[in-house]
């Protein structure tokens, strides 16, 4: 056998066993946890930042580009931000034990579901160090075990990081091996890693589309992927006009960089003429580059043409496709055809037309008058998000500790039995 | 491309195309195709049981043993308990559009989640017709498009159920294809159809071990599998003397095939003196075989040793292995080792026992003072079962309609955009 695949087993085995521990481990005992990794992360910020300058000079030497050395680099403020979101992780609810439904059946049976852990989670991440931290917590406080396996580009960072992990978690009580980091760079681990079904109950990829293509075809148990977000703010011909270009300003611009920004606006040929002229002065003096259909290209000299590529792009820059449509019907077509299932969004005071559009739209976030930007575990009220899953099986959007579980049936009798 | 290819192809771009307008067809239109395949089988009883005489009189030629030909047989009574199945289906809420925890956040816009089908469904199973329906129906009621593969030895009867479905949604004004057949008994469309991914959400399984370990091993989707049910029954020391014999008796003789019978008896040492010696009688009376460990076998002389193979044995007949233990914390050990997550029982009147049993037993049904027998999606009050899954992702324990969906989260602004 050889050394990573050792590694591996002997990662699962540890996990196995702790996860046995964590999976009915007290809600005080896992916030203590949660409590002591924000205090170590405090106390050790010098070791953390040196780390990860190590990381930032490698990644320079390597020719790393300037985005992903921004999502690479930490600095008090972003080590301040890993606090604070370990301190919200500890002030959520605790999902595992919550019984719901539990009623009466005719045979006098009580029965309920009973909430708890799906067991082991694997994580595979790039670059942003705060992932690790992140992931810890969320498996840690929904009784999972987690075995982490960050980018090589920051090892450095998420060995300092997951050192503060290990003290948190003993010095609360807790196996230090219920949170686990892979420390090699070695990509061999990766290809180990998601074979191991005997060790991990689901592995989550949180980065480019290529990661969580391979990672999908080669793991051997279920994976909770997030493919990319190509998003559709739809403006009706009912929509209102000031809200219709907030929203569609709004969604393109916030950020350009992020999986929940529209990357297509459809635009119902009869709204054309109230909001359009404005919102093309907008994107325009924002910077955005337009890409229009034939139709949309008339409304300015500045709109380039769209090819079908374009369509199916998710841009995650200051780009902005247009096509202009006839009816709803034909909306809901093309984002059948070219949407990732992430988001949607339409502008419209139309009663039936917004019934209509939450229903018949397959998308992870279906929204009415309101910012595709929006599509976020911190805004949906999860607290923290793993990820968004732009699957339909076991959990479908922002995924927070919810998602990290399962439900079992329990069942309540006074010697009941069944005829 | 080869014959079957082709037609799984075929097949596969029906049901998409069928599954869209299923999505989004209103209950009435579901419940009436489902009436009218009732009203259609009931009409059509003779060609069914004829259909259904040439699998009975082909399997006989082959050999099949008598407990598959009465999974195969069908009769009026059989026929009846179908059509009443369908009515039943009809009569449960109709899963898909259903909203919930619709709040208001504090940016202002009201998030919540809607339920929706998954998509395509494929069902694989053996012997018995009436999966046929069943299977149809729980598909059909939660929006999903249905692929289904019958055994090779029922191929008569389920083209003959398969016609009344047909002309049930037709006549409901619903896509033919929202169900759909495979008419040939050639294996290789097995293997042809879980590869399907492009066509196929998620694949069911419904038949032995061996098959849903096949499936599962080779499936391009996600999987929804019930592997075996090695369920315990454990008697606390402070059980109920006559509820541990009732419920321990029923727990194994209700009946022996079906997998939520207890296969295995844990008993706390102080239990024994007042249970034992009553339950070995009345098992003894009933013709089970009773193997045991070392404290057991000294219990009665017509308990054989049981060896380490027994523990992790489905018996699915009239045996059952009892094991003496000293306290519940290694009843649960035996457990975590021997169970297969499907059901476990304590009997006990003490709180605290039954509170940690019932939190730390990680099965997909765990009990307190009722027969394990209870494990089942009519009991539970879902109306009807496609399966049980021994799974933890996406659905765990009797799967009947929510079981079949997902949710979409929908966000109902007024104009907000995101900061």
């Amino acid at each position: 056998m050889g050394t990573v695949t050792k590694l591996i087993e002997s990662i699962g085995k540890n996990a196995r066993s702790a996860a046995k521990e964590l999976r009915v481990a007290s809600t005080g005992k896992k916030n203590s946890a949660l409590v002591n990794i924000a205090k170590h992360i405090d106390a050790n910020r010098k070791d953390i930042l040196d780390a990860n300058k190590k990381d930032l000079n490698n990644g320079k030497n390597i020719g790393l580009d300037d985005a992903l050395l921004d999502r690479l680099m930490l600095d008090n403020e972003r080590i301040d931000g890993i606090i604070l979101s370990l301190n919200q992780i500890v002030a959520l609810a605790d999902p595992i034990g919550e019984i719901t439904d539990l009623k009466y059946r005719p045979s006098g049976i009580q029965v309920g579901k009973m909430r708890s852990p799906l067991g082991i989670i694997g994580i595979i991440y790039e670059s942003r160090p705060n992932v690790t931290i992140d992931a810890t917590a969320l498996c840690l406080k929904s009784g999972n075990g987690a075995i982490l396996r960050g980018g090589s580009e920051a090892i450095e960072s998420n060995i300092s990081l997951f050192k503060c992990v290990k003290k948190g978690l003993v010095s609360a009580g807790l196996d230090e091996n219920c949170v686990q980091l892979i420390d090699t760079t070695d990509r061999q681990a990766v290809t180990e890693l998601v074979k191991a079904s005997e060790y991990v109950d689901a592995i989550i990829p949180r980065g480019g589309k290529g990661l969580v293509e391979a990672i999908s075809k080669n793991a051997k148990m279920p994976v909770i992927k997030h493919l990319h977000g190509v998003c559709h703010t739809y403006i009706d011909k009912d929509a209102n006009t000031e809200k219709a270009i907030n929203i569609s300003f709004n969604a393109k611009t916030r950020r350009y960089g992020v999986c929940n920004a529209t990357e297509t606006l459809l635009v119902h040929a009869s709204a054309v003429g109230r909001v359009m002229p404005e919102l093309i002065t907008q994107y325009l003096a924002k910077g955005v580059e337009l890409r229009g259909c034939d139709n949309a290209q008339k409304l300015s000299d500045k709109i380039k043409p769209a090819t079908e590529e374009d369509w199916d792009t998710e841009y995650l820059s200051a780009i902005l496709s247009i096509r202009i449509v006839s009816s709803m019907t034909q909306a809901i077509s093309h984002i059948d055809r070219h949407g990732s299932g992430h988001t949607e969004s339409i502008v419209t005071e139309n009663y039936s037309t917004a019934r209509r559009f939450l229903t018949e739209v397959d998308s992870s976030s279906v929204m009415v008058n309101a910012s595709t930007g929006f599509a976020d575990g911190f805004e949906y009220g999860l607290g923290a998000e793993i990820g968004i899953s732009t699957d339909k099986f076991h959990v479908r959007g922002p995924v927070g500790l919810e998602g990290l579980t399962s439900q079992k049936y329990i069942v309540l009798g006074d010697g009941h039995t069944r005829e």
